[in-house]
């Protein structure tokens, strides 16, 4: 069977056990895509938008943003041709040594360090973070500081400790955002995220 | 908040809410990193592991096997400093031009032929598979022609098409086996269960 075909039978199932169940208009694909990378319901009830978020992702991604992940798990989720046509430029920067330096210096985690680091990259981007609800409180912090003005942020982090006080914070700000509720999330599901925005703009290859 | 700190929290906060539940002696360490880094306590239940299979792969990494993933996403995830440390080497064909050559010619999924590719590697091999169902029945089928024969292979795969059915013939065979029952899986959950028991002979960094 080809993997098309897988897929498209995948969604149909998907839709057909979703049934009556009320989505946010627009952000249907993105829902189904997450739980078609994790066979996880629970997603329909976990994810929130703000506001026209999802229009303002599509923008930056036809406009060929910088894309920004808190691990090298999410970059490698992400679709590298979906990427490389809207010449948007994916970056971890988790695994960078002065990062690791930085972060020791200071105290402070690598998955932080290294969103400050993104945040001095030039021109408009956007943040997906599915692993560290401490990258989410480094970019809320920078974005206090006026070091970066995301255009959107995708916090899904997964976890038990600070991670639904760090996806509320989120929930709670100005950003335009999409967040999994509660303790559920992860790399797969910000790469899932962001490969449907993806694929709503270029075909899935 | 010290990063192995939180760790250790997170792990107390898995057990607690275990509570009383049996898990098979030696696969709690696996089980607890699983839902660490999926929030989701369905894998308490789900996962099944055939008789000695921990202490197959425990050995296999002690002695510097190749380990072959079906993704990109779970190659990455999968500890660097513990797999250098102990000379292990990860593998992943899915993006290798002549894996999706060949893969075209014979009408086969890439996951597929990336399988046959790794089938071919000198030297004991276990394979995490956390994706693809086809890469579990190409295993399969090249296990049946001899052309390899898996020290232990980690079936995860993820979704709604022929999920279920490829991972019951995996649970039904006499290789070595870790399966997650079900539709759930994925390319985090592969790389947890690897770094779970990675974690188990080196420290973790």
């Amino acid at each position: 069977m080809d993997p098309m075909e897988i897929e498209k039978k995948s969604f149909q199932i998907i839709s057909r056990e979703l049934g009556n169940k009320k989505l946010m208009p627009g952000t249907e694909d993105i829902v189904k895509r997450v739980i078609h990378c994790s066979a996880d319901f629970d997603y329909a009830d976990n994810l929130v938008f703000s506001e026209n978020v999802v229009p303002i992702l599509r923008n930056a991604f036809l406009h060929g943003c910088n894309l920004v992940t808190d691990t090298m798990m999410a970059k490698s989720g992400i679709s590298k041709p979906a990427a490389e046509k809207l010449g948007i430029n994916i970056h971890c920067f988790i695994a960078d040594k002065e990062v690791a330096q930085k972060a020791k210096e200071r105290g402070i985690t690598r998955a932080a360090a290294a969103i400050e680091r993104a945040a001095a990259l030039p021109g408009p981007c956007v943040f997906a973070i599915g692993n560290a609800p401490t990258a989410i409180l480094s970019l809320l912090q920078c974005v206090r500081e006026e070091k970066v003005d995301p255009i959107a942020v995708i916090g899904v982090p997964v976890g038990f400790v600070n991670v639904i006080e760090s996806k509320e914070m989120l929930s709670n700000s100005k950003i335009p955002h999409i967040v999994a509720r509660g303790r559920k999330g992860g790399s797969n599901i910000a790469a899932a995220i962001c490969n449907a925005v993806l694929y709503s703009i270029v075909q899935r290859v």
